[in-house]
């Protein structure tokens, strides 16, 4: 990814080790986003803020450079998206700080091990996404809808489903809803907002998770000057192994 | 407490509803506080951030103004301890940004409930507390000891009580350490550097809480212009149910 070789979506990639959302903004907005992280918890988990100004994830993994790991990045300039660049090193600025949160790739491994199908990874694809009519608790400028992700099971295993990811709180643990799209405002499953469309067949239920690319449609609705973000389903895939989130998230 | 008339500990106090640590600084101080608290969330789990200049804690308890709804607060001028007012109305400032932290009284009711005797309860004193020689992560300003809070437990009833406060993790969850004052740096258990000595009896072991009194050692070594907190015991008592909380910290 630093070399620019690997542009993909990461889910399925390095099984074993936790993947991380990113989220990019001036100092002055700092308090203000790390506020609205702790108020919608279950969608933004914080795994590391870095220092001012500091690329280097030093917990997460010692020795990277987040301004080139990630295999995509969005620059967007007052909630609209301005470019996709595979390296934001010509983009920093001295008063970045940088959020890496929580992202449910991360327990895919666990589902896969349960012998649960992951059926985006199954289709090649990046995991479906939508922005759902589900508002989250705002926080100094930042408000905006939830973002979800979704996995599709068949109606035996969705329980399984639920108590393997309920493990896993510090990448949104177990699933906010479960069956029915409508509720969510989803109008149609198979148009998803972000990533790609997966193939749901007779007897599954679509399976919701809360998303950490809700910061994005935060962002597009609140209009900051400058936010940049991985491009969803572009994760930063971190050195931390899947099953020590267990203990992070409690 | 609005009217002064309850000036004392708070523990054993309205039991079956959590109580909060208070921390209230300038808005400049409030990224890096909040960033402290993410980094040592043990210790500084956030229950509730009030918008900045706002004294009414309307998640944790509509109607309440934090500025007089505390026994007794405690003013630092650059670290140092200056005053201990039954209110801090003639202390606000417009841009004061107030912290609701989780604190262990919440699941007290809990271990007696469960039949274990809760010691400072039984013998009308406030929580023992001990500054560590554990260093807190430190963030931006921020650095300085982890504070325990102390609760003595025969041999056969350690694990009740581990796993009792382990299922409420908003309020500190379970103890960090069992058994050993010296390897947290503590002298002499019998004089506490917070709140009051109790009764260890022959049989009995020391069993350590992270405490929501931390961000007051870290104050008094990082030396702020001006922070305000609780007197050490002398919680804020929310309208929260405790077995919400268990919910609340995942």
């Amino acid at each position: 990814m630093r070399g620019g070789e690997y542009t993909r979506p990461t889910a399925g990639l390095a099984f074993g080790y936790a993947q991380a959302n990113l989220v990019i903004l001036k100092l002055e907005l700092a308090f203000d986003f790390l506020l609205f992280c702790q108020r919608n918890a279950i969608a933004c988990p914080v795994l590391e803020v870095l220092e001012p100004g500091c690329f280097e994830a030093k917990f997460l993994a010692p020795g990277s450079d987040i301004r080139t790991d990630l295999p995509r990045y969005r620059v967007f300039h007052q909630g609209v998206l301005q470019a996709e660049p595979l390296s934001i090193v010509d983009y920093w600025q001295s008063d970045f700080v940088s959020f890496l949160l929580g992202c449910s790739f991360s327990f895919e491994g666990a589902l896969l091990e349960q012998g649960l199908e992951v059926r985006h990874i199954s289709e090649g694809r990046n995991v479906p996404m939508y922005v759902t009519n589900v508002p989250c608790r705002s926080a100094g400028v930042f408000s905006g809808p939830l973002v979800v992700s979704m996995r599709p099971f068949a109606a035996r295993d969705v329980a399984k489903a639920v108590q393997i990811t309920g493990r896993y709180k510090a990448v949104h643990g177990a699933p906010i809803h479960i069956g029915d799209p409508a509720a969510l405002g989803i109008r149609d499953i198979s148009a998803p907002d972000m990533g790609d469309a997966v193939t749901i067949r007779p007897g599954e239920l679509p399976v919701f998770w809360a998303c950490g690319c809700t910061p994005q449609a935060v962002v597009m609705q609140s209009k900051p000057d400058l936010v940049i973000t991985h491009a969803p389903g572009h994760m930063f895939v971190t050195d931390l192994r899947d099953r020590d989130l267990e203990m992070i998230g409690g």
